[in-house]
């Protein structure tokens, strides 16, 4: 029994999705509205996510937070994508936290920067943040240069879930892609039960 | 066997070492100098480490990068601190995604601006990561209010040696620490096999 707590406008809660959408898991979504204060926000989700952060993930009755912990728990404990070998796990462990320290870092900041909070960054900051991307992007691209499908080879993997996590705004954090890395989105995209942040079933976009 | 190709100015790389020494795995270690063009950095070490980084742990013949995948990598393959249990290894992914986007993003970026590279940041930047760095020591602080030894209990973990990896450097950082992560850091430091940084066997900082 999976329950996942998330929002339309977390890409975080997304990689989430992709992955229980993709890998076919049945599981029950309630939107989380976090315009409301992180302590007023509707029980269980506040007792249960300590911090008030969504994604939150309930299974078999056990509370787990942070999107890639939560992907890397449900590639181990559940039979997603045919179950992962410990190599390929290996693989997602390392990709997993080069996103969450590098691109998963600078994209975020560039949406939510000019999407939500234009105040909240002083002067250069966002400038900063797309040199960042920019090299972070240039690395991805370069890695599927190769012509694999996939992060990991021919089929996809929580790498690619958490990665993209991000990606389908482009608009909103301004910015585009190179040649792989738009190809390799074509593909997640061409996945069956792949949709778009804002049309998952459940979503409440602001 | 596991050897260890790392620097002494590397927290990352601390991170791994401080599991290995107080969990007392046997391993050997070679310093890598940061300061060669990483395409000119030393065989095998450039051919195993894709991207040149530091940390890069070789076990049993694989290599394996990124500081904290090599963590769970360690938690998970070998008796490190007596080997862990699936719900202590679920908790440590969590502390562990925590520090890769949040404090182990803005400590090290404080860190290197001051230390290595003022020139690097426009301005706001370093400013903005104290921010995000006072966010971050409070949460940290309030998590070990309520009187546990470690972050996980009674008993270390990797969770620990994550966290704590840029925190041997206030005074290159500029940073100070509240009286609860204070008072961890002391029972860290009094850890059978706990050394500063710089005082590692074979590390040769700048």
């Amino acid at each position: 029994m999976i329950k996942l707590y998330g929002s339309a406008e977390s890409g975080h809660t997304f990689k989430v999705r992709l992955l229980l959408e993709v890998a076919a898991l049945p599981y029950e979504y309630e939107e989380v509205d976090l315009r409301i204060d992180r302590e007023a926000r509707p029980e269980p989700f506040r007792s249960l996510a300590k911090y008030g952060e969504v994604p939150l993930l309930v299974h078999d009755g056990q509370p787990y937070v942070q999107s890639n912990a939560i992907l890397l728990h449900l590639a181990q404990h559940t039979q997603a994508f045919g179950g992962e070998t410990p190599e390929r796990l290996a693989r997602c462990r390392e990709w997993l936290f080069w996103e969450a320290n590098r691109i998963g870092t600078c994209l975020p900041h560039l949406r939510f920067g000019q999407r939500f909070d234009p105040q909240g960054y002083p002067p250069g900051v966002l400038e900063w943040m797309r040199t960042r991307f920019d090299a972070d992007i240039a690395r991805l691209d370069e890695e599927l240069s190769d012509g694999r499908a996939f992060l990991l080879g021919d089929s996809p993997s929580i790498a690619d879930c958490a990665i993209c996590g991000y990606m389908f705004w482009p608009e909103q954090a301004g910015v585009s892609y190179p040649p792989q890395v738009t190809a390799w989105l074509e593909r997640i995209r061409a996945l069956p039960g792949w949709r778009h942040p804002y049309d998952m079933p459940g979503v409440i976009p602001f």
